[in-house]
């Protein structure tokens, strides 16, 4: 039986189930599994070049991690027995290699600093998964507004009707806030990049160690300077989960829409079956479970965020084992998000829009009212809020015609529109969507050639942002390669 | 191969496994999986006894659903194709029973109320094994404190040494505190045993159901009346989640202070090694591991309540999927606290108290100076006010003697205490911790006598509760052999 | 100038206004000052009945007590200079009576038991009110739901047309959760209503007070025994915030379906001018602002829970200066949601239903596709399953009738209907909404006659419900009226 | 009597007090009155450019802005009869210019666009001032860690005595914390500086808008794009108060161990007075209240996170009421976090270390137990895991000497560590502090030399940070000043 090695000297081995389960990270620790082989072999690499361990220990170990590292870590590491994964990795190395070599790759480390960098080594992986897949979102959604730049639908505020835009308006708004998203992403991703290793349990260690060197091999963009903070601090997690949290929040905006747009009031859009679901005892319905479930998810994010800020707060320094239950609502954090990222793109790209019928609700309610407002402002030189007062009478009245208007403009401000010069024509012009939608043609607005611009600068935005990733990833990929390398070549 | 049948109607079969993993709630609904069988067999006998289905179908469909009782959910029921249990169990029905009898069960019900039911029939589980571990923890307390009643300790107040209290006393505020969270479960317990089963969908159904059967044969104490509620609320699940969070806050602030108390600066108790774990590269630490995680097990809690009320606001009635995705936390919410229970029941039990060290600091910091105080007003006839700035100028002279205090009591109030008699020997009783613990005979204070009168009554209000507990859970158990026995007779 | 007498004999006087601004729970303090003038006089009639001050001491003090409960707190009480309002009042005293005997009336208690005997008698009033305000809110969904017994709707599952309804058996949905929130606060009541007074600082007091005594004059239940737990815990101001924070949950469902309801889209509702506002540059519109605000109300008690949660994670024994930072969070959560079911109760009963668009709504959808499928069961001992399949499969087709089911019924099970006996008469009966309201009669169901039955049960326990609240109402006013007598029959 | 002019012309103007309440902003809105004075000047000078208004309404209004710009908002423009300050200010400029002119100010935008705009505005402003506390907080960490660089200290994990370290070093753990808050809020900063004015309701407007030129005249970087994005989304303001919540829990580790190290037992610093605050019935305590109202207040921000979070989820675009009630919370945590910054900089200035008691625990608690077990690794070349056992074992007979040392290693690797040249004098040289924290000097280790590298890279961080930070700060000053004089020109 392959024992647990930490507990042997200073407290018993015996310990109640419920307690080995309460402590165990086992099930979150297969997330950094991986990363631990690469820390590793990282740290054993160093600790030869130092001098700190000689050519055999080296020679032994090498090969064992680069088995892991090739073939995976095999399933008996993960056993219930060992408190961590990184106690089932010692334990493998110990039956290889000897209690003596296999000992000592735990030179000039501890756990604390070992778990920190697993932790960094995992999260700017994962971090990058999500930006992959956040820029596959926004250009789905530039995709979607290049074709839906004339789809004129009502815009809305209070989910009232309120003036005209259309579906590519609409739909860049959200692209417009994901960018945000990338940008914040990027910001933490450099944060996360920094390397804890050599901080060991909180002061570093007595040993003549390289922090630079193992920084550079696995990839980081520095050490982590002060030890304490190295082992402590988890802000640049709460970051990462904040992130996520923040975004889902919009991703959640973006699914309640599809909810209501797919209802039997709305049919602004048919979701695809592969993104509905029928029920058990009404056959006739198609719900939209994944939009249901992905708004869901925001509150499942949100929450995450809260567990850790609480975890967090007033935890002295250096490290208390507290940390370890923060984790696991990292990764819950940051896998939820990726995956609501890549279900959105797929359901939005498969979502068919009912154009005529986002038009014919487009001009319903009054909603280029404001328009024949602004009108009457620029035409016959009425104030604002004469104006506004004038045309939300006449809406009172239940239509928008010469006669209301004319009315409503003699009981509030004792004036005749029609002798300054107001049309039955200039009033229909007024209420077309189309004309409404054409003048606003101003940055941002939702004139088409308003958005073409628009949507122009957001794809070079997001082309400079796939740069950007494709400049991290490649960087790294290369690292981890040369460091796997470096360690073949030591191997005899 | 076994097909889900839910799909076959409306929408295609196939899917993105993404959106399958997506949807399914397979992982959480292992959890009520049992519970479901009890509910298909309610529903079936009452389905019966209405005269809904026909014998045959009866006789067919009762033993496998008690083989499933009997011999467990095969593993198979349990697969990725199937969206829930629900599914997976009906695929199993239909195989054994052909599609036309298989189907009939989901007469007159929906997955809704269905799911509804079964995760009150779990939770109600839930709660009663909370509530025995929560009355075990309170027992815990109540045989530590008739041990401690004398064990003299500081009290403190802002982490600050404050007056002298006995350990008798600082423990019996905990269980006193979780005396009030039993009482909440009671309130929980009462309304989560409601039954929601058939609502259906929303609306109830047009076959002639017996309600008040199922409810009763389910061990329910009556239905949850409206149907639109039945199947939409989840308000007594926040409710046992925000009981759990609620009382975890409490939990955390025991497991706080035996970490406090082991340290190496306090030194009050020393944890069992079974608590404790110990660091890879400091072989002499003793760390109070399970406290640790415990105390950051309420922010996993908390989180989890603040997932549940954010996936829950503004949905519209009646069902959406976004319930599905609060179960979870819920189970997380309820069994952490259970298990958090357990855990400090035996932390506590295995701990060792230093007497000895406690009873040092218990006169320290001038902790007794309030008794001095005290005792000036009371013999001198002296203000309150004015004997505490008496007191608190003489600690600020560095020490408390008839010195001092005589010449606080000449700067503050130009008077001598010492012509009015107060001695040296006076000061020396009033600052023995002894003393003031001893005066302290309030109901509720830290005298021996009164934390005896105080055990003895939170005895008995522990005897009433476990008496409830025994009552309710007997009652359900009984409920459930019924229900089980009913269907046994039904089998030719 | 008054000076804090708090601070004169340990520390300095001197500090920075931003300590003093950080510290100050002032301006939370407004909310507890009434109820320390009560415990003043409470406090006082005790020391004087055990003889702890004497008789000149109560007939000073008490006449400047009621003087202050007659005529309201002096704005000066208030003052900047004071940390809290316990401290300005005792100025106040000490300027009429003198410090000797301004200061005896902090004998034998401390500000933690103060202040936690304050919270709760302020809470309790405050439940009180939300008690009421949630009666009302219910009464007038009774009320509605008597008017709207045959008001037939829509009603929905995942938003989409899910199965007929009428509008009572909708609002009676929340009636009945709200009962379930009553009943909570009823729980939360009964354990607020408790009387921490006594514990002073954390062990009671060596005075001989009598503890039972001012618990029963206040009007508490009982001391809370224990008075480290007394002066500690906040576990029960913990559930009043969560109470608020569920059952805000369930008001912002309902805000949510008046905000949809009143779209341009649903139609069903408009609601009254008073709760509507409109734009500054769209004069037509008609927003529904107060039921967003309702709406987003829900999140800020659900973070004035979280904040209260995270305050008090970890916190040792006893009092804790963290503990001040809770209290504006609970006066947050209970005033928030006193507010929001007195604006629901008169924005639900002015709004205007639009019952002919709702009967309108209420067939679409194939909503009745159910009601055919059962039929065809029933009818033609069809399998549950198969039904499903046929009705899922002829409402792709695009419509139901004779032909489309006929059609479905062969291609999924190679059967006639029609030959059985299907006729077109039957699936139009069947797929007529009042049709399928009125077979669901089953408790609780949407029928007219269920409803009824349901609501005269409901309005049962209403009574019930309201019983109860003026008893403890009541027994309330009485004890604060004869503490008050009390008082002025001491005063000479 | 000055009325409200937005509920003039659609709905009635009278509404229940209630309500009013309800829906008003205004106690919200002092924070942003200033900057909508901003906003109205750079709009009028941007509408007069452009043409759209004439040169009249131009000379009319500017002075009355420039007057409300110099002399501060009259308080009636606050009063409870106007919805918000923006209706307020428009009441008062119509009140002045009369309704014709004085309503001309709202062509071309609205208060969706307006208010998003002023909170951008404000919020930089406090995002610069927060930076200036953090910025103030770093210098203090770093100077007094230039003092403590030799001030020895027990350094902790799991709150048990670890290692040793220095003040020096733990304190630089929290500068190095505090440095990633601040290019948190760069990144923050950068993103809220976008300006949303033009976008009108959501669509921006039909009239002849500049948006660069108000943007640059405002100080902004640029228009924030999309209106519909401009006037919906909240995620900067979700990210800023996200950033105060993280650094917030920083915080509170640092007042926990303020808390901690101020208690009787640790006696490691003392409080300045003003910092502190006593007791009314314990004259001796002095209690860290201002730590413990910092701590909180970490939980107070959390929750501000959540409620704002929550508010946002699945929020339909574009504008919702709902917006209103975030801003409260963003507000509250901006400004909660700028004061712990500034309070915890001034506490730990003023607060006394008491370096010879930290210095004598240094070595308790076998916290130099690794460097032993580190030599004799090194030494006698025993693996890693066995010479951790065996001082691990000698711990547990009591002490580390030369005796237990052998006879653990006997026991564990029957081998004499004597024979090997173990001797009394290496152990306690191993065991000294001061050696352990000497060998230590590897980049961000706790040795003096390592402590004085890394301060000089902070300091060198900390000037780039206070470089990007002036002139940040000044450009936007300039801006403003720019804008007013633009306006005082027009002025004839």
């Amino acid at each position: 039986m392959v024992r647990d090695p930490l507990r042997e000297g200073r407290l018993g081995t015996k310990r109640p189930t419920g307690v080995v389960e309460f402590l165990s990270s086992m099930k979150a620790d297969r997330m950094i599994a991986e990363a631990d082989i690469l820390v590793d072999i990282a740290h054993l690499l160093m600790l030869r070049r130092q001098g700190i361990v000689d050519g055999k220990t080296a020679e032994t170990l090498l090969p064992a991690l680069l088995d892991l590292y090739d073939e995976g870590i095999p399933e008996e590491a993960f056993d219930d027995r060992f408190e961590d994964i990184h106690a089932g990795i010692e334990a493998y190395l110990i039956e290889r290699a000897g209690p003596d070599i296999g000992g000592r790759l735990h030179i000039g480390r501890s756990r604390n600093d070992e778990v920190a960098t697993c932790i960094r080594i995992r999260l700017r992986t994962l971090l990058l998964e999500q930006m992959e897949a956040l820029l596959q979102l926004r250009r789905v959604i530039l995709d979607m507004a290049a074709e839906h730049r004339e789809s004129i639908m009502p815009g809305f505020t209070h989910l009232q009707h309120a003036q005209p835009t259309t579906l590519a308006h609409h739909l860049l708004a959200y692209e417009q806030a994901f960018g945000r998203d990338f940008s914040r992403l990027q910001g933490s991703l450099e944060r996360v990049n920094r390397c804890p290793l050599g901080a060991a349990a909180l002061a570093s260690t007595g040993y003549p160690i390289d922090r630079e060197y193992t920084s550079e091999i696995l990839g980081f963009s520095a050490p982590l300077q002060n030890t304490m903070d190295a082992v402590s601090a988890r802000d640049d997690m709460l970051e990462a989960i904040a992130i996520s949290a923040i975004s889902m929040s919009t991703v959640s905006r973006l699914a309640e829409e599809l909810v209501l747009w797919s209802t039997g009031f709305v049919q602004f859009a048919t979701l695809d079956d592969a993104y509905s679901s029928t029920s058990s005892i009404m056959p006739q319905k198609k719900n939209p479970d994944v939009a249901e479930i992905m708004r869901a998810k925001a509150g499942t994010v949100s929450g995450a965020l809260m567990s850790a800020l609480s975890i967090m707060k007033g935890l002295p320094l250096s490290y208390d084992r507290d940390l370890q239950e923060l984790t696991p609502h990292l990764w819950t954090a940051v896998l939820e998000t990726k995956r609501a990222y890549m279900l959105l793109a797929e359901m939005l790209a498969t979502t068919t829009f009912h154009t005529e019928r986002m038009a014919e609700e487009a001009g319903k309610g009054f909603s280029t009212a404001t328009e024949l407002a602004d009108i009457i402002v620029r035409e016959f030189g009425i104030s604002f809020r004469t104006a506004h007062g004038i045309v939300g009478r006449a809406v009172r009245k239940g239509s928008l015609s010469l006669e209301t208007v004319e009315e409503a403009a003699e009981e509030m401000a004792s004036l005749s529109l029609r002798d300054l010069g107001l049309s039955e024509k200039m009033i229909e012009e007024a209420l077309d969507p189309r004309y409404s939608i054409g003048v606003r043609n101003v940055p941002g607005g939702p004139a088409p050639s308003a958005v073409d611009t628009h949507r122009e600068m957001r794809g070079t935005a997001l082309d400079a942002d796939g740069d950007w990733w494709e400049h991290f990833e490649a960087d790294l990929d290369r690292a981890i390669t040369r460091l796997v390398l470096a360690a073949r070549e030591l191997v005899p």
